[in-house]
């Protein structure tokens, strides 16, 4: 047996979760997938996230990957940790990579989507996946005032105060905001995301579509540098890692 | 202050409650709303609903009505109830009738949606509104059984052994198989429901779907009028009332 480095494509329900990184004694993605591993394998492995996600998020394209030496087939792992996981975690893909692959240092990009919800009552069905804030939104304003956030910035404004990473300059490749009434789906793409970096934005484009500010003052929100001027934050529940590009 | 009997149109998420029925002990719909109820107004009502949904099963149109003498507006029910209830029920409608009105008498027909997912990973974000069936079916001849069951027929063999009620003759006016992959959805109408018959029926049209049985055993399988030569109860996760007409 030689070691192998597998790459797992990984789907989960945040709602249950204290996010994805380990803590001790809370019920994490992280542990929940490394607990599974275990009773497949006998092995404790360390398994590295692509995307710390906080308690509440949901991911459809979390990556994750891990070094094992065991008997087990690569291609076995997909329907037998699928087997041992419970119901709101399952893994889409599983696959050897080279040694040197690192889910983290290795992306490209990653698109979130958050999901709002703007009827006069909640959608009980979907209550857990999106942000329920019944009212008109002005989503073509919002528009306009994500395609501001495209491109390289300092997003040192849309940064939550826990974000100690050295530089918080990130390129925006893609800020759609999409209007299917009652829905509103807002779409970011980005190089890498700052500490809550996309629930920010979020903030501050509902702020933007119930007319407290223009799609302008975003340009001051970027210049100032101060997570203060920024929106407040929207709610974990409404965000979801779609995929990661390597 | 007179008595006013109010019709609330009620939305859940069933995964968390044993059922709309109360049962002492456990968590029902039926309780939970005449909690609410209860808390609003200070007074326990006899709360009637239409349709006595399962354990896990959902709704997005279930009918309940009551009568009260309380000085609180009709109008502030549907925003003060959907205050004090959980997350995952929701009011979508209260509206005062006159008081002859009769949730289960004055049923006209219901609308139920049972939803299948075909694909070979569970959905995560959607597993609690689903049966998660991996492997293909075909929908065609499930869509030709299910026409089979259309019109007025002892529906006895779809009926689950705890039904108690006189007769099992029922007529189903739309018994709908639609393919959207990897879901499947299947819309049943009819003027009054056995106990479990649309997962019972479900279960049949998957047997077909899968090959097991042709479209034309249906007929035999009506014919029994015996439980045991359908196919395996659905699971409750994929039902849900869409509607019911008065």
């Amino acid at each position: 047996m030689t070691i192998r480095k597998i790459k797992l494509k990984i789907s989960y329900d945040g709602t249950a979760y204290h996010g994805w990184a380990a803590q001790p004694g809370m019920a994490t993605i992280h542990g929940t997938v490394c607990d599974a591993i275990e009773k497949l394998t006998g092995i404790r492995v360390e398994l590295r996230g692509s995307s710390r996600t906080d308690a509440g998020v949901h991911a459809l394209g979390q990556v994750a990957a891990f070094s094992i030496e065991s008997p087990v087939p690569t291609e076995n792992f997909l329907r037998a940790l699928n087997h041992l996981l419970p119901e709101d975690i399952a893994i889409l893909d599983a696959m050897e990579v080279p040694e040197t692959f690192d889910p983290i240092g290795d992306t490209q990009s990653k698109i979130y989507r958050y999901t709002l919800n703007t009827e006069p009552v909640r959608p009980v069905m979907d209550i857990r996946y999106c942000w329920h804030r019944p009212g008109r939104l002005d989503v073509n304003a919002m528009a306009v005032a994500a395609r501001r956030l495209l491109g390289k910035h300092d997003f040192k404004s849309f940064a939550s105060a826990a974000d100690t990473r050295e530089s918080s300059v990130r390129t925006v490749l893609r800020c759609d905001v999409k209007s299917d009434e009652p829905w509103i789906y807002i779409d970011v793409q980005a190089d890498g995301f700052l500490y809550n970096m996309v629930r920010n934005i979020v903030g501050t484009l509902v702020e933007v579509g119930r007319g407290r500010w223009s799609p302008e003052d975003v340009d001051c929100i970027l210049k100032a540098k101060d997570r203060n001027v920024a929106g407040p934050i929207a709610p974990a529940s409404g965000l979801c890692l779609m995929e990661i590009f390597y």
